[in-house]
């Protein structure tokens, strides 16, 4: 697809929600964006807070401070129908620090219910974790109490926990939420030059990321990663004749297919049905044939088990598919 | 508490959507609205079709036209943290017709995540059934094609598929959806007689309700109800000094609490923790014995297994209460 | 169907184990069997424990001392593929108490898998309850800690929690467990005058029962019921030329279809599913019109949440089956 | 550990169930065993089906005539409470060809209670695939019937799907299921070089293991793998001191724990908290670092989504382990 324009974005607000906000840019298909990300809480690479003007402001409604999103970008010439198709050109960190917490009636193991009490014993403890971020050797450290193992150093892989579009309908006024339009899908698979399709709802598609993760586990178990900030380089194209109805991916081996939902088995499910219908659709596998090969080789993240909707990510292979 | 002013409200509007939408009508804590609803696809009592002048239009996003709502209803003194006392005086039907579908692709026996393509196997075929009503007996009468049963005729129990208020976030943007804020939970206890008690997160509640159901089985398995109208009667007290996290009601034998999401089993955990909470705030059980009392005398009813959110609605009879 | 002779049982051993244990009782067809039960930890009318003597023992495999079984009863004439169908006769409590238990990890409080750790907050405490049985007036009192409310006294419902034949393969090696066998339902409707129909595996049948319960919620929601001892009276019939694959029951208003396992929304559709077929297969209801009708009049009550599978009774009023 | 005795094994009954059935060979702690598999419905080496005289036979119980399992072996020194390591030294594959299925009622697309009718809507239909394997490149290659895509050739990677051991109460009866004791989990993982740690409940522990798949991909999705055959050696150690409740793996370079059960959320918790609790016990790190740790580098395969329990796999990577 042809370059376009690169946009500078400097956002002035920040979203909670995903939809048809009043857009920060309008862009043209083929058009790349470059913009500052803050951080789950609002911080910014330096660490400071959210400036209040710098924040969403409904007239009527109240807010869920999370998950700050920049954009939206309106994107000329996507129609209901269409393809937003979005390459993730960079994710380039640029604070030497991230925050991970335990957060009581929040994480994999509270109930399927985010943030509700559901048991009569007592929730977990909160508690705050300070990572630093070695950007030259692009690694975290952790130190630990432990008398055997003092500190931790992992390899980062930074990713958008969010990407997404506006709703088929309204607004999803927690950005938290993932689902057939993206949002806090938190897979990892969202990574420097996966091209990531989102199904078109709304006219000029409203597309919108943030919730930069420098590195995350299967499942983001206790609810939250190595939160943090980034500038970030997409490009945006329209595709048109193509209708889809779940995000899809797709990176130098793999196709990818996502569900999104509760409970995590429904996940599990509508990724196999798209993997399917896509294979079907796109590669003339016959239908069961198709099902057959999946089995025997697609693989399967769990991207989520700690929001409103859970994400599950199916893989296949794409040596398998036909030149 | 003390009988307010009387209000005729004839909506101009319909809403599709829970949230602070601009008023219909402005009431003091104590006044009764009465109001005409209309069915679940926006047919009145005459089946005449909602005029598109009556829906609600939104600027900039797309609305489901499903559940169309009467109110929002301002409530003057309701404050984020009060609780608004509903006491459903009165649901008069006035149509002789209710109509119930099979939709595929959705209702209980398609998987959990409402319209999805779950399965790769054929889809439940769709379908319309026709029930007259018989308003002086207060029945419901389908014909069948059964060589031995030509007909089935069933006592009438009309209730309030959807009641609520504005939700902490925002605005839930498919009245499909039941919830904290109460919504579409389709309990046939919704009823004649009974008070919802309903958390207030919005200044002035933005009360709504409709989606009339004059019959229903536990779970709406198959997903629509004998959806109909009504000409009905509410009373709007708020309650100061005590806060609520989910719907609870009370009707003359039972105070009852309700739990909403997915997976079913986290409705049931929702709706017995809210009971407990319930048993030791107000009436002075200890913890403990108030999960043991109600694990021996409280029902559960599963008011829906079909909507983007199942509910369950947990009860325990009043003379079991303290006096 | 014919009344047959009548057997008085003492057991000598109590089985642990749901299968073609060695009977302890061989009938025909129309028999009545008298027998007392023992309560879930063993302890007879007089709360004196199991004497070992009396324990099931296997030569090589370690039993879960839980849920003792009268029986098993063979039934001459029973053949896989037909239905041994159950009348309880009478369930006649002959102890003044019975105890109710809090017990960590276990209860619908704590997971769907029970028995397991799946959290990483404290368990819940463990806690007994010893309720009094007044059996003149069929009342259980227990006293509480509360200041305003000294004790309850709640009305008694004595049922069978366990009932059941011989699985299809092997034994079930823990008779905690619900299943296509019926097994520890823990349904309020396996009490007087309830027909319960099994589907026969095993050549004989196999048929056992215990575990009564004087009274307890709907889904057992603490995981203990108010568990004590009866000598109940059941008779045996065997039906030829009929096969069901889930156990069903029948009262005095209701036909009745059940569903047992994991998760809780897949005994819901078990039990839905079996009610269509039955209205098809026995009153000639079309499919699709049996799905309409359960869906409006319909009724499901949770039997447990918290067994090793969990246990929904589907309900369909009698009245309006055809003549 | 000492490297002991080698046991060439050649069995003459193959078991249908996980239990202390009478042992096929008694080995001591540190001894090797080399034996052929059949595949999952009795198929030999050279696609000769299992004769009957092989067959596990039981007096009085049915038997469910799949997954047929190599041993028990029965391990001196082996008491409950220690564990049982087996490193699966080799996997040999021995034939030129695997079968695949598609299940009516079976499979991930058909409801969480394999095998039951869930819906109303027609099963998806049955289906056989036949995968040539070729042994010396170790591909399988399927043909497709799709205009593009003539074949399909994947890379083999075999493991056993069932290894475990006697679990803690009775008999398994059908090794189709996974559960605390191993069996039919179809991990990718208990493939060559890793070690598997299994808790021994029962004295001798009754080792067995079957079911080899050439290849297959996450989940099962269609509910069979690549069905073959293999000659599979085993090195078995009794570790005393130090008891699991959860089979454990290690492989070069994860530590894993497995979760099995329903629904598929419950197997995440499990294996989750399983790792939790290894952390804390063998190299002391403190219960809330762990999860931390845990939730930012470890990662998750869902073994299977399709037997009567769903089997999770966590795996935490060895270099973070102190030395």
């Amino acid at each position: 697809m042809k370059e376009g324009k690169v946009h500078r974005l400097e956002p002035q607000i920040y979203y909670y929600t995903f939809g048809p906000n009043e857009p920060a840019l309008t862009v043209r298909s083929g058009d790349v964006v470059v913009a500052p990300t803050r951080d789950a809480r609002g911080f910014n690479e330096k660490m400071a807070p959210m400036p209040e003007a710098m924040k969403q402001r409904n007239a009527d409604t109240v807010l869920c401070e999370r998950n700050p999103q920049v954009g939206p970008i309106y994107v000329e010439g996507a129609e209901p129908g269409d393809i937003l198709a979005v390459t993730i050109q960079q994710i380039k960190l640029n604070r030497d620090y991230a925050w991970s917490r335990h957060i009581s009636n929040f994480g994999s193991l509270t109930g399927e219910a985010p943030g509700k009490q559901l048991f009569l014993n007592d929730p977990i403890p909160e508690a705050k974790f300070d990572w630093q971020l070695d950007l030259k050797k692009n690694t975290g450290i952790l130190k630990l109490k432990s008398s055997r193992q003092k500190r931790i150093e992992i390899p980062l892989h930074p990713f958008l926990g969010t990407i997404g579009v506006a709703p088929r309908f309204g607004r999803i006024e927690v950005s938290l939420t993932p689902g057939e339009y993206g949002g806090n899908m938190d897979c990892i698979e969202t990574k420097e030059d996966t091209v990531i399709y989102l199904p078109v709802w709304v006219r000029g598609a409203y597309f919108s990321f943030g919730d930069v993760h420098a590195a995350q586990g299967d499942g983001e178990l206790c609810g939250v990663a190595l939160e943090t900030t980034a500038e970030v380089t997409v490009k945006l194209d329209v595709m048109k004749g193509k209708s889809i109805d779940w995000p899809r991916l797709e990176d130098e081996t793999h196709i990818m297919t996502t569900g999104s939902g509760q409970p995590l088995m429904d996940c599990v499910r509508i990724a196999t049905v798209e993997m399917v219908k896509w294979l079907q659709s796109d590669y003339d596998f016959e239908k069961w044939e198709a099902f057959q090969v999946i089995s025997q080789v697609g693989t399967m993240r769990i991207g989520n088990v700690v929001d409103p909707g859970f994400t599950v990510v199916a893989k296949f292979p794409k040596r398998y598919l036909p030149k």
